[in-house]
């Protein structure tokens, strides 16, 4: 089935140990679009300015990315500028220009108003309600959320969880959302605000999915090279929501093998600057990442 | 088969934020010993003071633990003091007296040399070498370091890795004795150093398993409750050991299942202070969180 997602489309210039990379093709739709597409069609509502270029919109479009949805607007695109921290693990934003995606008001395309599937990318809590105004029955909606959200928007979120399937959250972020330090009881909190089902990520450690029918932990694929982990989490949230959107139910099994396809996802993103090693990998290069997970984790 | 272990005795004093409490019994071979004793017969080498008492002796011996290599030299038993924060994941140790700890020379009672199990927890890689050169031809010898000798003694710690099979650190301490920043990397260097077997302890995350045949990693258990994570890294290695030796072959799987056991070893000791959880827990409730382990890790 077709996945509909909405968020931001960037410029970003990334800092890491392994050297610096001016305005690259970035964004929390774009990672994740780059990461569905290998598993089913893809829907992308977003923002760009003037000046977004037709090689980018080609990248996207190449890759079967429809952007019936993709707002331009007379101004700039979104501009990121970021510096990793040596271990890879924290990172300081140096400059954001939000230009035309500060007053995003998504916009979804009356084609796109049926789509099952739906992945409301970090943005304020209105705006993503916005969105579920404008969708007929979507069948599974998930959303990311950031520390500003909690902090300032708590009721908005706090709404917004009632209305939607699942939540894919970062491991501080689920602790700030609840008030809970124990990563497990934060989980279980997360998921009495109103979701079916709380991912939690954990970076380098991989992830714990929370629901009412089970619980799982997967660790990270065992990445060797980490260049540069912009949009490893909107990767991997791609990875998941384009695996599930592909199969033919949302069962427990299919939910762990959709979480396995994020995470190989997300360990295809971080080898490389901004999405060039996500845009160019390949199912094959995916399902061999899998195997090797699967193999990994294989337990007695 | 039966099972030595050679490292501390303590009388531990803990803060956390669940409270503190004063002197209890520790050391990182009476957490060992206290998770190994659920799996096999237990040979214990270590010294104590003359104020240790007839409690804590029967508190070991009536779970089984052979007390023969015990030594009792006059003053007092090390003492550690430490306090944890508020995460619990970062400690401070306030005050050590190593007291009659502080020249141990082991002393392997000849009932005690054709032992096939062997673990040396940490100490000085001297002191361990030392443990080596007293014992027949132990089957599976594995060993725990610290930072402390990794920056000072680094050469008797490579000269003990070529001698002994397996090696358990932590993270960081991987990473100090590799000098490679990413983990993978830094297992697979580990190996190369000489032991057959790497687990690298993640504390909350669980762990990562090297070796020439298979990599493995394994989250670990949910604990919701966790008063006090003193003994956690011994208790993982008790539990390991403990199944180990009790298995008729050191197989893929069977290390695989240990390291599944010496991670629910290590769950119930953070649940209470100091050994008292661990040393009341039965083998049935010790499978019943192996059965929950592996659900919670059940793969697709």
């Amino acid at each position: 089935m077709s996945l509909l997602v909405v968020g931001s489309t960037a410029f970003d210039t990334i800092e890491t140990p392994h050297g610096t990379q001016k305005e690259c093709l970035g964004g929390s739709s774009t990672y994740f679009c780059l990461a569905a597409r290998l598993f089913t069609s893809v829907r992308l509502v977003s923002v760009v300015g003037s000046d977004f270029p037709a090689e980018h919109r080609r990248t996207l479009e190449s890759r079967g990315i429809d952007l019936a949805g993709v707002e331009t607007k007379t101004g700039k695109t979104f501009r990121w500028h970021g510096r990793y921290a040596a271990d890879m693990n924290s990172r300081q934003t140096l400059d954001v220009q939000l230009n035309t995606f500060g007053d995003f008001k998504p916009k979804v395309p009356p084609s796109f108003r049926d789509t099952p599937f739906v992945f409301l990318a970090n943005g304020s809590p209105g705006t993503q309600a916005s969105v579920l105004e404008q969708m007929q029955a979507p069948k599974f909606c998930v959303a990311d959320t950031m520390d500003l959200w909690i902090e300032h928007e708590k009721d908005g979120l706090l709404a917004l969880l009632r209305r939607i399937d699942g939540l894919i959250v970062n491991d501080s972020e689920v602790k700030q959302l609840t008030g809970k330090s124990n990563l497990i009881q934060a989980g279980r909190a997360a998921l009495a605000l109103g979701p079916k089902l709380v991912i939690v990520k954990k970076g380098e450690h991989g992830c714990f999915v929370f629901s009412n029918f089970f619980h799982y932990a997967l660790p990270a694929y065992p990445t060797e090279t980490v260049v540069d982990p912009t949009g490893a989490g909107d990767s991997f949230a791609g990875g998941f929501m384009g695996y599930l959107a592909n199969c033919q139910s949302i069962s427990t099994w299919n939910m762990k093998r959709a979480v396995a396809y994020g995470t190989v996802a997300a360990s295809l993103t971080v080898e490389g600057f901004g999405v060039d090693r996500l845009a160019n990998a390949s199912r094959e290069e995916l399902e061999r990442r899998y195997q090797e997970l699967q193999q990994f984790v294989a337990s007695a």
